[in-house]
Protein backbone atom coordinates (compact mmCIF):
# COMPACT_ATOMS: atom_id res chain seq x y z
CA UNK A 1 0.00 0.00 0.00
CA UNK A 2 2.67 2.24 -0.54
CA UNK A 3 1.93 5.78 -1.99
CA UNK A 4 3.59 6.50 -5.67
CA UNK A 5 5.74 9.27 -5.65
CA UNK A 6 5.37 10.63 -9.84
CA UNK A 7 1.91 12.45 -8.77
CA UNK A 8 0.41 14.47 -11.79
CA UNK A 9 -0.62 18.28 -11.23
CA UNK A 10 -4.25 16.77 -10.78
CA UNK A 11 -3.79 14.76 -8.19
CA UNK A 12 -0.92 17.10 -6.44
CA UNK A 13 -3.94 19.60 -6.24
CA UNK A 14 -6.55 17.28 -5.48
CA UNK A 15 -4.43 16.51 -1.92
CA UNK A 16 -3.85 20.39 -1.22
CA UNK A 17 -8.03 20.65 -2.06
CA UNK A 18 -8.26 18.01 0.88
CA UNK A 19 -5.62 20.25 2.98
CA UNK A 20 -7.92 23.11 2.10
CA UNK A 21 -10.86 21.16 3.47
CA UNK A 22 -9.80 20.36 6.35
CA UNK A 23 -7.88 23.26 7.48
CA UNK A 24 -11.28 25.40 6.78
CA UNK A 25 -12.99 22.86 8.97
CA UNK A 26 -15.64 22.22 5.96
CA UNK A 27 -18.15 20.16 6.95
CA UNK A 28 -20.05 17.55 5.20
CA UNK A 29 -22.69 19.43 2.34
CA UNK A 30 -20.44 22.58 2.52
CA UNK A 31 -19.65 24.13 -0.23
CA UNK A 32 -16.70 25.08 -1.97
CA UNK A 33 -15.53 28.22 -3.47
CA UNK A 34 -15.94 27.96 -7.36
CA UNK A 35 -13.72 26.57 -9.78
CA UNK A 36 -11.90 29.78 -10.63
CA UNK A 37 -11.88 31.13 -7.05
CA UNK A 38 -10.08 27.49 -6.03
CA UNK A 39 -7.67 28.38 -9.22
CA UNK A 40 -6.87 31.43 -7.46
CA UNK A 41 -5.95 30.00 -4.07
CA UNK A 42 -4.18 27.09 -5.19
CA UNK A 43 -1.99 28.81 -8.09
CA UNK A 44 -3.43 26.55 -11.11
CA UNK A 45 -5.42 27.09 -14.21
CA UNK A 46 -8.98 26.02 -14.22
CA UNK A 47 -8.17 22.01 -16.08
CA UNK A 48 -6.01 21.24 -13.43
CA UNK A 49 -8.90 22.37 -10.16
CA UNK A 50 -11.10 20.54 -12.78
CA UNK A 51 -9.09 16.97 -12.92
CA UNK A 52 -8.36 17.46 -9.14
CA UNK A 53 -11.98 17.64 -8.88
CA UNK A 54 -12.77 15.05 -10.96
CA UNK A 55 -10.16 12.73 -9.01
CA UNK A 56 -12.10 13.50 -5.25
CA UNK A 57 -15.09 13.16 -6.77
CA UNK A 58 -14.09 9.06 -7.89
CA UNK A 59 -12.87 9.09 -4.31
CA UNK A 60 -16.68 10.07 -2.64
CA UNK A 61 -14.89 12.99 -0.85
CA UNK A 62 -16.68 15.79 -3.54
CA UNK A 63 -20.02 15.78 -5.12
CA UNK A 64 -21.08 18.54 -7.66
CA UNK A 65 -24.57 18.83 -7.78
CA UNK A 66 -25.81 20.31 -11.34
CA UNK A 67 -26.27 24.05 -11.39
CA UNK A 68 -25.32 24.71 -7.51
CA UNK A 69 -21.77 23.87 -7.13
CA UNK A 70 -19.20 21.49 -5.57
CA UNK A 71 -19.56 20.42 -2.10
CA UNK A 72 -18.21 18.03 0.38
CA UNK A 73 -20.02 14.52 -0.13
CA UNK A 74 -21.92 12.98 2.30
CA UNK A 75 -20.08 9.85 1.68
CA UNK A 76 -17.36 11.57 3.84
CA UNK A 77 -14.49 9.91 1.60
CA UNK A 78 -15.99 6.43 2.16
CA UNK A 79 -15.84 4.35 -0.82
CA UNK A 80 -19.04 1.30 -1.93
CA UNK A 81 -17.02 -1.34 -0.84
CA UNK A 82 -14.24 -0.38 1.61
CA UNK A 83 -13.29 -3.31 2.88
CA UNK A 84 -13.49 -5.37 -0.07
CA UNK A 85 -15.97 -7.53 0.72
CA UNK A 86 -17.64 -8.03 -3.20
CA UNK A 87 -14.84 -10.54 -4.29
CA UNK A 88 -15.52 -13.02 -1.33
CA UNK A 89 -17.70 -15.69 -2.94
CA UNK A 90 -19.07 -17.24 0.32
CA UNK A 91 -22.27 -14.82 1.95
CA UNK A 92 -23.02 -17.12 4.36
CA UNK A 93 -19.35 -17.17 6.17
CA UNK A 94 -19.76 -13.07 5.67
CA UNK A 95 -22.71 -12.69 7.56
CA UNK A 96 -20.85 -14.71 10.42
CA UNK A 97 -17.85 -12.61 10.74
CA UNK A 98 -19.26 -9.51 10.18
CA UNK A 99 -21.43 -10.18 12.87
CA UNK A 100 -18.11 -11.50 14.82
CA UNK A 101 -16.56 -7.72 14.33
CA UNK A 102 -19.68 -6.25 15.47
CA UNK A 103 -19.02 -8.55 18.98
CA UNK A 104 -14.89 -7.24 18.97
CA UNK A 105 -16.14 -3.30 18.52
CA UNK A 106 -19.78 -2.75 19.80
CA UNK A 107 -19.55 -3.44 23.32
CA UNK A 108 -16.62 -1.96 23.41
CA UNK A 109 -18.11 1.26 21.75
CA UNK A 110 -20.92 0.84 23.83
CA UNK A 111 -18.99 1.38 26.77
CA UNK A 112 -17.19 4.35 25.75
CA UNK A 113 -20.12 6.07 24.86
CA UNK A 114 -21.65 5.75 28.16
CA UNK A 115 -18.18 7.51 29.71
CA UNK A 116 -17.34 10.48 26.43
CA UNK A 117 -21.23 11.35 25.14
CA UNK A 118 -22.29 14.82 25.24
CA UNK A 119 -25.73 15.68 26.17
CA UNK A 120 -26.48 16.47 22.55
CA UNK A 121 -25.48 13.10 21.91
CA UNK A 122 -27.32 11.23 24.36
CA UNK A 123 -30.43 13.00 22.83
CA UNK A 124 -29.58 12.16 19.47
CA UNK A 125 -29.32 8.36 20.51
CA UNK A 126 -32.53 8.28 22.04
CA UNK A 127 -33.81 9.97 19.10
CA UNK A 128 -32.59 6.91 16.83
CA UNK A 129 -33.69 4.52 19.33
CA UNK A 130 -37.64 5.87 19.71
CA UNK A 131 -37.25 6.08 15.53
CA UNK A 132 -36.14 2.46 15.41
CA UNK A 133 -38.83 1.87 17.43
CA UNK A 134 -41.82 3.45 15.81
CA UNK A 135 -40.59 1.68 11.98
CA UNK A 136 -40.74 -2.06 13.77
CA UNK A 137 -44.07 -1.32 15.63
CA UNK A 138 -45.68 -0.42 12.52
CA UNK A 139 -44.05 -3.26 10.64
CA UNK A 140 -41.68 -1.00 7.83
CA UNK A 141 -38.14 -2.11 6.58
CA UNK A 142 -36.03 -0.20 9.45
CA UNK A 143 -32.83 -1.07 8.59
CA UNK A 144 -31.37 2.33 7.44
CA UNK A 145 -32.65 3.43 10.37
CA UNK A 146 -30.85 0.70 13.11
CA UNK A 147 -27.67 1.73 10.88
CA UNK A 148 -28.45 5.28 12.40
CA UNK A 149 -29.10 4.01 16.15
CA UNK A 150 -25.37 2.21 16.26
CA UNK A 151 -23.76 5.32 14.08
CA UNK A 152 -25.28 7.80 16.82
CA UNK A 153 -23.39 5.35 19.51
CA UNK A 154 -20.48 5.07 17.73
CA UNK A 155 -19.76 8.73 17.07
CA UNK A 156 -20.81 9.49 20.92
CA UNK A 157 -17.79 6.95 21.54
CA UNK A 158 -15.37 9.88 20.99
CA UNK A 159 -13.56 7.62 18.13
CA UNK A 160 -13.46 8.91 14.91
CA UNK A 161 -12.18 5.69 13.21
CA UNK A 162 -15.33 3.94 14.56
CA UNK A 163 -17.35 6.08 13.67
CA UNK A 164 -16.53 5.48 10.29
CA UNK A 165 -16.30 1.81 10.94
CA UNK A 166 -20.05 1.17 12.10
CA UNK A 167 -22.12 2.17 9.55
CA UNK A 168 -19.33 0.73 6.89
CA UNK A 169 -19.56 -2.92 8.80
CA UNK A 170 -23.52 -2.40 8.89
CA UNK A 171 -24.15 -1.13 5.36
CA UNK A 172 -22.13 -4.56 3.88
CA UNK A 173 -24.52 -6.52 5.90
CA UNK A 174 -27.45 -4.97 4.38
CA UNK A 175 -25.96 -5.12 0.90
CA UNK A 176 -24.20 -8.35 0.82
CA UNK A 177 -26.32 -10.47 2.80
CA UNK A 178 -29.71 -11.62 2.27
CA UNK A 179 -30.94 -10.91 6.09
CA UNK A 180 -34.57 -11.50 6.77
CA UNK A 181 -36.04 -8.00 8.12
CA UNK A 182 -39.01 -9.43 10.23
CA UNK A 183 -37.07 -11.46 12.91
CA UNK A 184 -36.31 -10.38 16.18
CA UNK A 185 -38.86 -6.99 16.24
CA UNK A 186 -39.89 -7.39 20.16
CA UNK A 187 -35.81 -8.42 21.00
CA UNK A 188 -34.62 -5.24 18.91
CA UNK A 189 -36.90 -3.09 20.70
CA UNK A 190 -35.88 -3.83 24.47
CA UNK A 191 -32.29 -4.50 23.67
CA UNK A 192 -31.68 -1.11 22.14
CA UNK A 193 -33.76 0.83 24.95
CA UNK A 194 -31.46 -0.61 27.44
CA UNK A 195 -28.17 -0.25 25.47
CA UNK A 196 -29.51 3.77 24.84
CA UNK A 197 -30.54 3.86 28.50
CA UNK A 198 -27.48 2.22 29.80
CA UNK A 199 -25.41 5.22 27.56
CA UNK A 200 -28.27 7.88 29.16
CA UNK A 201 -27.41 7.02 32.94
CA UNK A 202 -23.49 7.16 32.48
CA UNK A 203 -23.01 3.31 32.96
CA UNK A 204 -20.35 1.55 30.99
CA UNK A 205 -20.81 -1.84 32.09
CA UNK A 206 -24.36 -2.05 31.82
CA UNK A 207 -24.09 -0.34 28.16
CA UNK A 208 -21.64 -3.12 27.01
CA UNK A 209 -23.87 -5.55 28.50
CA UNK A 210 -27.00 -4.47 26.87
CA UNK A 211 -24.92 -4.37 23.36
CA UNK A 212 -23.85 -8.05 24.04
CA UNK A 213 -27.44 -9.33 24.77
CA UNK A 214 -28.40 -7.77 21.54
CA UNK A 215 -25.74 -9.03 19.19
CA UNK A 216 -25.97 -12.76 21.14
CA UNK A 217 -29.81 -12.25 19.67
CA UNK A 218 -28.38 -11.66 16.45
CA UNK A 219 -26.23 -14.41 16.33
CA UNK A 220 -28.84 -16.47 17.55
CA UNK A 221 -30.93 -15.93 14.68
CA UNK A 222 -28.14 -16.21 12.33
CA UNK A 223 -27.34 -19.89 13.69
CA UNK A 224 -31.13 -20.51 13.17
CA UNK A 225 -31.52 -19.62 9.46
CA UNK A 226 -28.50 -21.37 8.73
CA UNK A 227 -29.74 -24.67 10.06
CA UNK A 228 -33.00 -23.74 7.85
CA UNK A 229 -31.49 -23.50 4.86
CA UNK A 230 -29.14 -26.70 5.58
CA UNK A 231 -32.61 -28.59 6.50
CA UNK B 1 -25.17 4.30 1.00
CA UNK B 2 -28.24 2.94 -0.94
CA UNK B 3 -27.31 1.44 -4.34
CA UNK B 4 -28.51 3.24 -7.93
CA UNK B 5 -31.39 1.56 -9.42
CA UNK B 6 -29.89 2.86 -12.68
CA UNK B 7 -27.11 1.20 -13.68
CA UNK B 8 -25.03 1.77 -17.15
CA UNK B 9 -24.46 -0.93 -19.09
CA UNK B 10 -20.94 -0.84 -18.19
CA UNK B 11 -21.41 -0.98 -14.63
CA UNK B 12 -23.97 -3.56 -14.90
CA UNK B 13 -20.90 -5.99 -16.89
CA UNK B 14 -18.50 -4.63 -14.26
CA UNK B 15 -21.16 -6.61 -11.38
CA UNK B 16 -21.04 -9.24 -13.66
CA UNK B 17 -17.33 -9.88 -14.36
CA UNK B 18 -17.15 -9.51 -10.45
CA UNK B 19 -19.47 -12.64 -10.67
CA UNK B 20 -17.64 -14.77 -12.99
CA UNK B 21 -14.38 -13.90 -10.51
CA UNK B 22 -16.07 -15.25 -7.37
CA UNK B 23 -18.03 -18.22 -9.35
CA UNK B 24 -14.78 -19.54 -11.08
CA UNK B 25 -12.66 -18.92 -7.81
CA UNK B 26 -9.85 -16.51 -9.42
CA UNK B 27 -7.80 -15.95 -6.59
CA UNK B 28 -5.27 -12.53 -6.59
CA UNK B 29 -3.15 -11.94 -8.59
CA UNK B 30 -4.89 -14.80 -11.95
CA UNK B 31 -5.24 -13.52 -15.48
CA UNK B 32 -8.76 -12.91 -16.63
CA UNK B 33 -9.91 -13.90 -20.27
CA UNK B 34 -9.43 -11.69 -22.96
CA UNK B 35 -11.45 -8.95 -23.43
CA UNK B 36 -12.88 -10.58 -26.77
CA UNK B 37 -13.88 -13.86 -24.71
CA UNK B 38 -15.02 -11.74 -21.98
CA UNK B 39 -17.24 -9.93 -24.37
CA UNK B 40 -18.36 -13.83 -25.72
CA UNK B 41 -18.71 -14.68 -22.12
CA UNK B 42 -21.17 -12.20 -21.13
CA UNK B 43 -22.40 -11.25 -24.40
CA UNK B 44 -21.48 -7.53 -24.62
CA UNK B 45 -19.32 -5.36 -27.06
CA UNK B 46 -15.41 -4.85 -26.21
CA UNK B 47 -16.41 -1.07 -25.71
CA UNK B 48 -18.70 -2.26 -23.21
CA UNK B 49 -16.29 -4.84 -21.61
CA UNK B 50 -13.63 -1.58 -21.99
CA UNK B 51 -15.68 0.16 -19.59
CA UNK B 52 -16.36 -2.35 -17.01
CA UNK B 53 -12.86 -3.00 -16.48
CA UNK B 54 -11.78 0.78 -16.20
CA UNK B 55 -14.69 0.67 -13.30
CA UNK B 56 -13.12 -2.24 -11.75
CA UNK B 57 -9.64 -1.13 -12.16
CA UNK B 58 -10.90 2.26 -10.75
CA UNK B 59 -11.94 0.08 -7.59
CA UNK B 60 -9.14 -1.65 -7.29
CA UNK B 61 -10.54 -5.17 -8.49
CA UNK B 62 -8.88 -5.49 -11.07
CA UNK B 63 -5.06 -4.31 -12.56
CA UNK B 64 -4.10 -4.01 -16.05
CA UNK B 65 -0.07 -5.13 -17.07
CA UNK B 66 0.45 -3.48 -20.14
CA UNK B 67 1.09 -6.25 -22.40
CA UNK B 68 0.49 -9.26 -20.34
CA UNK B 69 -3.70 -9.03 -20.09
CA UNK B 70 -5.91 -7.97 -16.78
CA UNK B 71 -5.50 -9.41 -13.47
CA UNK B 72 -7.27 -9.73 -10.40
CA UNK B 73 -5.82 -7.07 -8.45
CA UNK B 74 -3.42 -7.61 -5.62
CA UNK B 75 -5.55 -4.98 -3.59
CA UNK B 76 -8.16 -6.96 -3.93
CA UNK B 77 -10.44 -4.16 -4.35
CA UNK B 78 -10.02 -2.20 -1.48
CA UNK B 79 -9.57 1.34 -1.99
CA UNK B 80 -6.71 3.83 -1.35
CA UNK B 81 -8.83 4.92 2.08
CA UNK B 82 -10.57 3.07 2.37
CA UNK B 83 -12.00 4.35 5.83
CA UNK B 84 -12.33 7.86 4.60
CA UNK B 85 -9.34 8.82 6.94
CA UNK B 86 -8.10 11.82 4.83
CA UNK B 87 -10.40 14.24 6.10
CA UNK B 88 -10.02 13.91 9.40
CA UNK B 89 -7.85 17.02 10.65
CA UNK B 90 -6.33 16.05 14.21
CA UNK B 91 -4.21 13.17 13.04
CA UNK B 92 -2.99 12.83 17.42
CA UNK B 93 -6.54 12.00 17.82
CA UNK B 94 -6.40 9.91 14.60
CA UNK B 95 -3.83 7.66 15.84
CA UNK B 96 -4.95 7.34 19.49
CA UNK B 97 -8.18 6.73 17.72
CA UNK B 98 -6.87 3.61 15.53
CA UNK B 99 -4.84 2.34 18.85
CA UNK B 100 -8.21 2.06 20.61
CA UNK B 101 -9.60 -0.23 17.35
CA UNK B 102 -6.44 -2.44 17.78
CA UNK B 103 -7.41 -3.32 21.14
CA UNK B 104 -10.82 -3.87 20.17
CA UNK B 105 -10.26 -5.99 17.46
CA UNK B 106 -6.47 -7.69 17.76
CA UNK B 107 -6.83 -9.62 21.02
CA UNK B 108 -9.70 -11.64 20.00
CA UNK B 109 -8.18 -11.67 16.89
CA UNK B 110 -5.14 -13.45 17.89
CA UNK B 111 -7.37 -15.56 20.60
CA UNK B 112 -9.16 -17.03 17.50
CA UNK B 113 -6.18 -17.85 15.49
CA UNK B 114 -4.89 -20.21 18.47
CA UNK B 115 -8.36 -21.99 17.92
CA UNK B 116 -8.55 -21.78 13.69
CA UNK B 117 -4.96 -21.32 12.41
CA UNK B 118 -4.36 -24.57 10.36
CA UNK B 119 -0.52 -25.73 10.51
CA UNK B 120 0.66 -24.35 7.21
CA UNK B 121 -0.74 -20.50 8.82
CA UNK B 122 1.11 -20.91 12.12
CA UNK B 123 3.87 -22.09 10.13
CA UNK B 124 3.98 -18.49 8.17
CA UNK B 125 2.66 -16.74 11.43
CA UNK B 126 6.25 -17.98 12.76
CA UNK B 127 7.91 -16.60 9.83
CA UNK B 128 6.78 -13.08 9.73
CA UNK B 129 7.98 -13.09 13.60
CA UNK B 130 11.25 -14.04 12.52
CA UNK B 131 11.34 -11.68 9.65
CA UNK B 132 10.20 -9.07 11.74
CA UNK B 133 12.53 -9.51 14.26
CA UNK B 134 15.52 -10.07 11.68
CA UNK B 135 14.65 -6.37 10.14
CA UNK B 136 14.28 -4.75 13.48
CA UNK B 137 17.99 -5.95 14.54
CA UNK B 138 19.02 -4.68 11.68
CA UNK B 139 18.06 -1.42 12.27
CA UNK B 140 15.76 -1.42 9.12
CA UNK B 141 12.27 0.32 8.56
CA UNK B 142 10.08 -3.02 9.62
CA UNK B 143 6.58 -1.43 9.49
CA UNK B 144 5.69 -3.18 6.49
CA UNK B 145 6.88 -6.29 7.49
CA UNK B 146 5.14 -6.04 10.96
CA UNK B 147 1.50 -5.13 8.70
CA UNK B 148 2.44 -8.54 6.94
CA UNK B 149 2.89 -10.55 10.75
CA UNK B 150 -0.15 -9.06 11.36
CA UNK B 151 -2.77 -9.42 8.75
CA UNK B 152 -1.17 -13.41 8.52
CA UNK B 153 -2.72 -13.48 12.55
CA UNK B 154 -6.13 -11.42 10.75
CA UNK B 155 -6.05 -14.80 8.15
CA UNK B 156 -5.61 -17.34 10.29
CA UNK B 157 -8.45 -16.32 12.54
CA UNK B 158 -11.27 -17.48 10.09
CA UNK B 159 -12.79 -13.84 9.77
CA UNK B 160 -12.61 -13.16 6.28
CA UNK B 161 -13.60 -9.48 7.13
CA UNK B 162 -10.64 -8.94 9.57
CA UNK B 163 -8.62 -9.91 7.28
CA UNK B 164 -9.12 -7.30 4.95
CA UNK B 165 -9.40 -4.56 8.07
CA UNK B 166 -6.21 -5.24 9.92
CA UNK B 167 -3.85 -4.25 7.05
CA UNK B 168 -6.78 -1.40 6.68
CA UNK B 169 -6.19 -0.04 9.94
CA UNK B 170 -2.03 -0.78 10.24
CA UNK B 171 -1.71 1.19 6.51
CA UNK B 172 -3.54 4.02 8.45
CA UNK B 173 -1.50 4.51 10.90
CA UNK B 174 1.51 4.58 8.61
CA UNK B 175 0.01 6.62 5.91
CA UNK B 176 -1.75 9.23 8.47
CA UNK B 177 0.57 9.09 11.17
CA UNK B 178 4.17 10.10 11.45
CA UNK B 179 4.97 7.34 14.02
CA UNK B 180 8.41 7.22 15.22
CA UNK B 181 9.53 3.06 13.93
CA UNK B 182 12.50 3.43 16.49
CA UNK B 183 11.15 2.85 19.27
CA UNK B 184 10.15 -0.37 21.43
CA UNK B 185 12.52 -2.49 19.20
CA UNK B 186 13.03 -5.22 22.54
CA UNK B 187 9.33 -4.69 23.60
CA UNK B 188 8.29 -5.73 19.98
CA UNK B 189 10.06 -8.63 19.50
CA UNK B 190 9.63 -10.06 22.76
CA UNK B 191 5.35 -9.34 22.67
CA UNK B 192 5.93 -10.64 18.85
CA UNK B 193 7.26 -13.88 20.28
CA UNK B 194 5.07 -14.47 22.33
CA UNK B 195 1.93 -13.94 20.45
CA UNK B 196 3.09 -15.79 17.84
CA UNK B 197 4.12 -19.19 20.41
CA UNK B 198 0.82 -18.78 22.47
CA UNK B 199 -1.18 -19.38 18.52
CA UNK B 200 1.50 -21.92 17.95
CA UNK B 201 0.68 -24.01 21.46
CA UNK B 202 -2.96 -23.33 20.40
CA UNK B 203 -3.19 -21.01 24.10
CA UNK B 204 -6.20 -18.70 23.31
CA UNK B 205 -5.87 -17.00 26.76
CA UNK B 206 -1.91 -16.48 26.40
CA UNK B 207 -2.41 -14.87 22.77
CA UNK B 208 -5.23 -12.60 23.88
CA UNK B 209 -2.79 -11.67 26.76
CA UNK B 210 0.42 -11.16 24.78
CA UNK B 211 -0.96 -9.15 22.43
CA UNK B 212 -3.27 -7.07 24.89
CA UNK B 213 0.39 -6.67 26.32
CA UNK B 214 1.65 -5.72 22.94
CA UNK B 215 -1.00 -3.11 22.71
CA UNK B 216 -0.41 -1.84 25.82
CA UNK B 217 3.22 -1.14 24.90
CA UNK B 218 2.22 0.56 21.90
CA UNK B 219 -0.13 2.73 23.95
CA UNK B 220 1.93 3.92 26.57
CA UNK B 221 4.89 4.96 23.66
CA UNK B 222 2.17 7.11 21.61
CA UNK B 223 1.33 8.59 25.38
CA UNK B 224 4.65 9.40 25.89
CA UNK B 225 5.37 11.03 22.45
CA UNK B 226 2.17 13.24 23.22
CA UNK B 227 3.84 14.55 26.41
CA UNK B 228 6.90 15.44 24.39
CA UNK B 229 5.09 17.06 21.51
CA UNK B 230 3.18 19.43 24.16
CA UNK B 231 6.42 20.69 26.13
Amino acid sequence: MGQVENKSLGEATSERIITYITQNKLEVGEKLPNEFELGELLGVGRSTIREAIKILTSKNILEIKRGAGTFVSQKQGIPDDPLGLALLSDKKQLAKDLLEVRFMIEPEIASLAAVNATDEQIEEILRWCDVVEESIRKGENHMDKDIQFHTSIARASGNSVVSNLVPIIHSAITIFVDVTNSALRQETIETHREVAEAIMNRNPHAARDAMVLHLTYNRRKIAKLKTLEEQ
